[in-house]
């Protein structure tokens, strides 16, 4: 078996995110579920964009945007998903290049295009997601290069791979490589409807093949359709693994077994936009992971990383994080 | 003659842009004019966008810029430039419709990819930007309909348009056209590179066009070959129409005749990226110049425009700019 020479390999949809500010009345007269990822097919997606205000376009994706701040932070970091060979999938493919992220599964070449979310900003900075997943589809177990997925110490898949169905397949194939290299496998949630979608088979994973899980408070109730956030902790101190939990402007708890962390979120002077948020956790709570660090810092570095993704619009970050991360904790590469 | 329907109608460089933060090294290493506007290549294109860091993409170009905020401001206004029918300048387009901006110039469905900018954000919130022109080179005088430009009573036009050749005497036939109508003339020189290119027909321009002129210290010193700013003073007062001098954190000066008003900058929390910021002075005084407003107060919705671009990533703003004017100036549509 052979060391693993990047930090974190991520598997997930690779989105170019639009973003633009609109009004509550805007999600309600287009009958928007507000907070929620939704898939659209095209045609709505052209509909939608048409009636959307002015916008900017930044990369996305959920665990692309945790890849990208993990090599912001200063880890290194491989990403795998599909873009068309187009526009979008070339400003994709240069935002990961760009922050050094190893990214090499192959555009396609013909079919849908490189996959859009439409994204909704309202005045509370809550976020409101509006998929197209376009080449995303053509995603398949074929892209899983075991010596890629090997390379990496963890290996990071999103939820949102549950919904294209190949996709599914390749998550898959992927966990199983990484488990027989003797890597760790972790996972976030995603999106409270995409556990309703999915929630047998999520429950299935996290309790026998996940080592690190992601979620956030109404992921993890749906999960195990509990209401109120203790008795979900009951069933996540059974888990075998690490769950970290964000709630937001409450910041985040760590369960391990009988270990139990509460964190606090890191002070905002404006939460503007809070797309990313979760990713951004993640980005930093496996950068520490994967630098040996205790629980409680790998939760005070997602901090860090969500503060500084919600204090602008879009979900990467905007300045090095591995500035913040010296200046902030002390913590230097 | 009929009546004007639009406040203003503004022909420019169609140009989406591409921010990406940067350090003053990198522009060093690269060879880039800090500050400045240059003109590249498609392949330099290329090759600085391998060498740029992870950017967002957001609609730019600098009249397109002051037509978007005019919108923003609650005025009505008109857009004339040139996009390729491709993924940019579909989102270019939309953005500016989207914003309920007139925009009628077909796209071209061959030739060079729609306009991009490379913006390099430093530290010191200064932007560098590497403009590859594209499909804008295609803007020519059968793109100025007369009717769109008599229904605008202010023209507005970026010295920027002097750059491809046939989109100067696009300029030439619509600044005809407004004048015979009887319509306001507006001009910015855009960038002391861009009037070290084209001094003498600026001169021309300015002593016998123009009705209103925006230009920054730079600018203005540059025009005039003065070497400090009361010099340049002395030379605008003679100026048949209205100058606007925007000097940054100083605010910016109006001038007409013997008038001159002293406008204090608006405050800024924290200044993240300058660029727009001409722009948005422009669109905010052109907008109180179409309400009959005083120039003082033109000048005042100039700073505070100019305020909200330059207090995140973007050259567009990311609010409503009639809602920042009702509440900070109590100007209401």
């Amino acid at each position: 078996m052979t060391e693993p020479t990047l930090d974190v390999i991520g598997i997930g949809n690779a989105i170019v995110d639009v973003l633009s500010n609109s009004e509550d009345a805007f999600l309600v007269g287009h009958g928007l579920q507000k907070g929620a990822m939704t898939l659209i097919d095209a045609a709505r997606a052209e509909a939608l964009y048409d009636a959307m205000g002015a916008g900017i376009e930044c990369s996305g994706g959920s665990a692309a945007n945790t890849i990208a701040g993990i090599a912001s932070l200063g880890g290194t970091a491989g990403f795998v998903g599909k873009v068309r060979d187009d526009a979008l999938g070339r400003i994709f493919a240069h935002d990961m290049r760009a922050l050094g992220v190893r990214f090499a599964t192959p555009p396609s070449d013909a079919g849908a295009a490189t996959a859009r979310c439409l994204i909704f900003v309202t005045p509370d900075a809550q976020r409101t997601m509006q998929t197209y997943l376009g080449a995303c589809l053509e995603l398949t177990p074929d892209d899983i290069v075991e010596e890629e997925i090997a390379a990496g110490h963890i290996l990071y898949l999103e939820g949102y791979l549950w919904d294209p169905p190949r996709a599914k397949e390749a998550f898959r194939k992927a966990m199983k490589i990484a488990h027989a290299h003797g890597r760790l496998v972790a996972l976030t949630l995603s999106d409270a409807f995409c556990v309703e979608r999915h929630r047998e088979e999520f429950r299935e994973l996290v309790e026998n093949h996940v080592d690190i899980l992601f979620a956030n408070e109404q992921e993890i109730l749906s999960l195990y359709q509990v209401r109120d956030f203790d008795a979900a902790l009951q069933q996540v101190r059974q888990l075998p693994g690490v769950t970290a939990l964000t709630r937001s402007a409450k910041g985040s708890v760590v369960v391990s077994g009988e270990e139990i962390h509460i964190v606090d979120a890191d002070p905002v002077a404006r939460v503007v936009d809070t797309t990313g948020a979760g990713d951004l956790y993640a980005a930093g709570f496996l950068y520490g992971m994967s630098q040996g660090l205790p629980l409680r810092t790998c939760a005070r570095i997602g901090g860090l990383a969500a503060a500084e993704v919600i204090g602008h619009v879009g979900a990467r970050p905007q300045v090095p994080l591995a500035r913040l991360l010296a200046e902030k904790l002390a913590i230097r590469a």
